[in-house]
């Protein structure tokens, strides 16, 4: 029997949308006030979808807790409360919320083992969510 | 990389379900208080999941003011503050919830280019909510 | 030792706002879109503020399950699935959601009597909401 | 035409995590605080999503007051304001939210027929979140 | 200037209404599910609202830091994932969510003393909700 | 007949919490992670309740239209997507959600004269709340 865990936790974090490649009026047009040069920010909420068997003895599908730390050391400690365009995965890469899903969806998949990491969801705000699969 | 976007919007309507073809007994066996003659109405919430591959300059999966922009002209001026049962769409169609998202999702379908429309949802209240695909 | 308890219910309905003494320009002018003559509705929510004594011996400020009783008959049954215009109270009254939170306190204010109905506070969407206290 | 409907149902038990083939010790590692012996609980939000062909005369997937019946029965009377390590179903079978979105699901699974049912999603918590599909 | 904040936790326990005093059946009458023998269990939140002079240099009512650490010690960590029957303080007195209020509002009252407790708040559904302001 | 009008608006910026006359220790120690000098930001929500008379004919408190004019001009184009820290008000005023939430009721009691506002709330993230109301 193969079961479904979600867990969310919450960060807030400041960035700026701007790619160094695109001049000034293009990134004014690409982005709109998401390009305002002195930043935003959000409270974000991110969702991991791990999936597994769910274990004859104990019926879970992983531990909560591991799963927890986890994201307390890779995710919460990377963003809480962080300017995303000054980390340095951010350097070469506009913080959109698609990248932003993209890079927790790598880490959990490189460093989380004890269930297979499905989907990494993050929303932006109450009106706006992004998912990523590893397609 | 292949990422996907929720957006969401809400529009307030009413409706009466009723069906034509349908005696007055069968149509209040099968809609219950949903058949009231005089009808009723939500809040209905809509989202619509696209998806396409990231930009590897822009790092999003569309522009987000291009997809407002058609909600705002093609769901949200065509249901908000409206009763759904005088609208053309819903002539000879029942404005059930069902039908409220494949008309969106057709809508969507046929004039949304800038990325894959992969599924409509619409909340009717806090506790329904219907999805359509495109199956 | 004196608590409050807030409980709260939902209903849809549908309603038209429109003034029987303004001109159709005029309620055009006051309403706007909620001026539309078919029609639209919402998910109402209520909540019904009680206060009281916390009875020494249950521990409780009123039975709940004879505020929800209340609730059904006088609240729920008279709106849900409803056309509010089509109501004997609405007749001279616009059914705006100031009417009628200030209907369903005069209700709840009349009849219920386990504990004093502090104040009523409607939900017409989750950006607005509206309350009376009885002033 | 394949549409999905989800419906919400909420109920309140409590559990406490404790595998009999383990040991104390073993028990306090799996399952941490949810391993107190007096146990603890929560507010369940159970959500079922069935799919079907949208009725070309009724344009719905399935009876939204048949599916709330079924649920009332075989769901809510079973679990709410319940202790759920008292019930049959987890004499020998630890009520981890996995176990009981599989149980929900086999409930539904068996006996409700007018739709085919997807999948059923058990919120332990507002941060917590378990599916179970069948596989 | 005086403002007020307001800082909400979560927390997950089960109880059983059930008063000494009362004979059975009239336990069974005024507590109706809530009287089940085996207990049964909510999420709780609980929100703590604060008032203070805005300090002119910092511009806060107070440190939330401390605020946070006061309820982890005096709230969490006595609630969460505990029956409150078996708590001391509901030795003698039902755990009912008004008199939970009324506990968590002497804790603060009592041991908080960075800024004025107004009010406290617990939500036990989503749908209920219980206050206690010291009256 | 007096009733109240709450009404809710969004918007995202980003902010840091410095106070000048504060030495970088003592700063770090009053605002903790909020000190990061690359700053955070949330979705913020503000919502001002106004209250009035309900007029006779109209049925209600004041026009919607018009409070959500005011608030998109002074208070949306004002703060959303912009950095807190670099606006004239903000110069010599650290912008804790207490000052933001003074400057709103400032901004509305100055300015929105068609009800009397009578308080206003913003919420930082779903914990925290603030409200001012002129005290």
């Amino acid at each position: 029997m193969k079961a479904y865990l979600g867990r969310r936790w919450r960060f807030a974090s400041s960035h700026r949308l701007h790619a160094e490649s695109l001049s000034a009026s293009e990134n004014a047009s690409v982005y709109g006030k998401c390009n305002n040069p002195h930043g935003h920010g959000h409270n974000y909420t991110v969702e991991v979808l791990v999936g597994g068997e769910v274990d004859a003895v104990t019926g879970m599908v992983c531990d909560l807790v591991e799963l927890d730390r986890f994201a307390q050391k890779h995710v919460l400690e990377a963003y809480d409360h962080q300017n995303l365009n000054t980390l340095d995965v951010f350097q070469n890469l506009v913080p959109t919320t698609e990248n932003l899903c993209r890079e927790i969806y790598r880490v959990f998949h490189e460093g989380f083992t004890a269930a297979k990491v499905e989907r990494v969801r993050v929303e932006e705000t109450s009106n706006n969510s992004f998912e990523y699969a590893g397609e």
